[in-house]
């Protein structure tokens, strides 16, 4: 059975356990608690060197850590990853879009004011990174003006990777009124069969 | 003809050329300068909204953005893709790796030194970033101790994703000294048949 490392906040887990429960895979989870260094013990760093959850386990003991690559081997031979050598290339760009340019600007802000004490000096962060935030969400809003998903029409793990943290955007203080499309295809991910919440394990 | 939208100083854009060249792809090269705002202009925000390069444009003018799933467009059906579901996956997972946890503390910190006065305010964040950046190398001396490359024993589109910026942390002030694992691998990408400089077009 797979085993999955896993913290319920984090919406990088959330990718995790969406699919996995849109697929009915049955699976493991074991809960790392990122705020208690749970993810920096020896025994884990030996699984993760990189130290961060999520990291999928397999029968065979192979770990996948990074979210979008958990989700891409997920993925594989199911309607989840869109077809075609484009389309695939297409999810891809979506979802290191999704790492580099909007969750360090809505998940971090996200985890500042979630986890950090008020007087913590990483406050002084919140409004350069909300505004990149705004920025990714402007790119979003562009594509799906004219597009009812991020790849081919179609709901896919793209989807779900920026998904993941669009959706709690208002806990990182993003206020999602301006971007009218993002909104709606928020409704429609939603919608999808088997949708579960960010706090369902 | 493919045409690459792209800045020659970039290690992202790189990436695509360095693949380019060993698969001997022959295509059409555009610089466009990041410093003078050439990737923010209207045209190029019409290609790709989030105004960033590389870019690569398909013959059909389909575009696809993001340095890493460009190489793993082109490295589709050849041997620089990981082979089966578990190297695939494990390919991504150096590949968002290096976008989320690398890139950020590497290409930035060269970014700030190459391209900024040095009296420019940014260069307060080299500390910080330098210092993540030496985790990031960490990670890598660690796996690197006991694998020749990256993913499955063989060079991969994994390994190109990580040289394009490790092999210039010199210039973002970052020593490799203290990683002798990443030192011999840099050495053994540098001698893969068909490599080009980062400054070859």
């Amino acid at each position: 059975m797979l085993t999955l490392y896993d913290y319920m906040d984090s919406g990088n887990g959330y990718k995790a356990r969406l699919l996995l429960h849109q697929l009915a895979i049955p699976y493991r989870r074991i809960e790392l608690d990122i705020d208690k260094g749970e993810t920096r013990t020896a025994a884990f760093l030996a699984k993760n060197p990189n130290g961060r959850v999520p990291a999928l386990e397999l029968d065979d003991s192979s770990i996948i850590a990074e979210s979008d690559a958990i989700i891409w081997y997920l993925a594989e031979d199911t309607p989840f990853l869109p077809e075609g050598r484009l389309g695939r290339a297409q999810a891809l760009q979506w979802m290191f879009f999704e790492q580099y340019s909007h969750e360090p600007y809505v998940a971090t802000p996200r985890y500042i004011l979630r986890h950090l004490a008020p007087d913590n000096p990483r406050r002084s962060e919140l409004p350069e990174r909300q505004a990149r935030g705004r920025a990714a969400l402007a790119v979003m809003e562009t594509h799906l003006a004219t597009a009812p998903f991020f790849v081919g029409g179609h709901y896919s793990i793209a989807d779900i990777a920026l998904y993941a943290y669009t959706h709690v955007a208002d806990q990182a203080g993003i206020d999602l009124t301006p971007y009218p499309a993002v909104r709606a295809w928020l409704g429609r991910v939603a919608a999808e069969p088997r949708h579960i919440p960010i706090t369902q394990g």
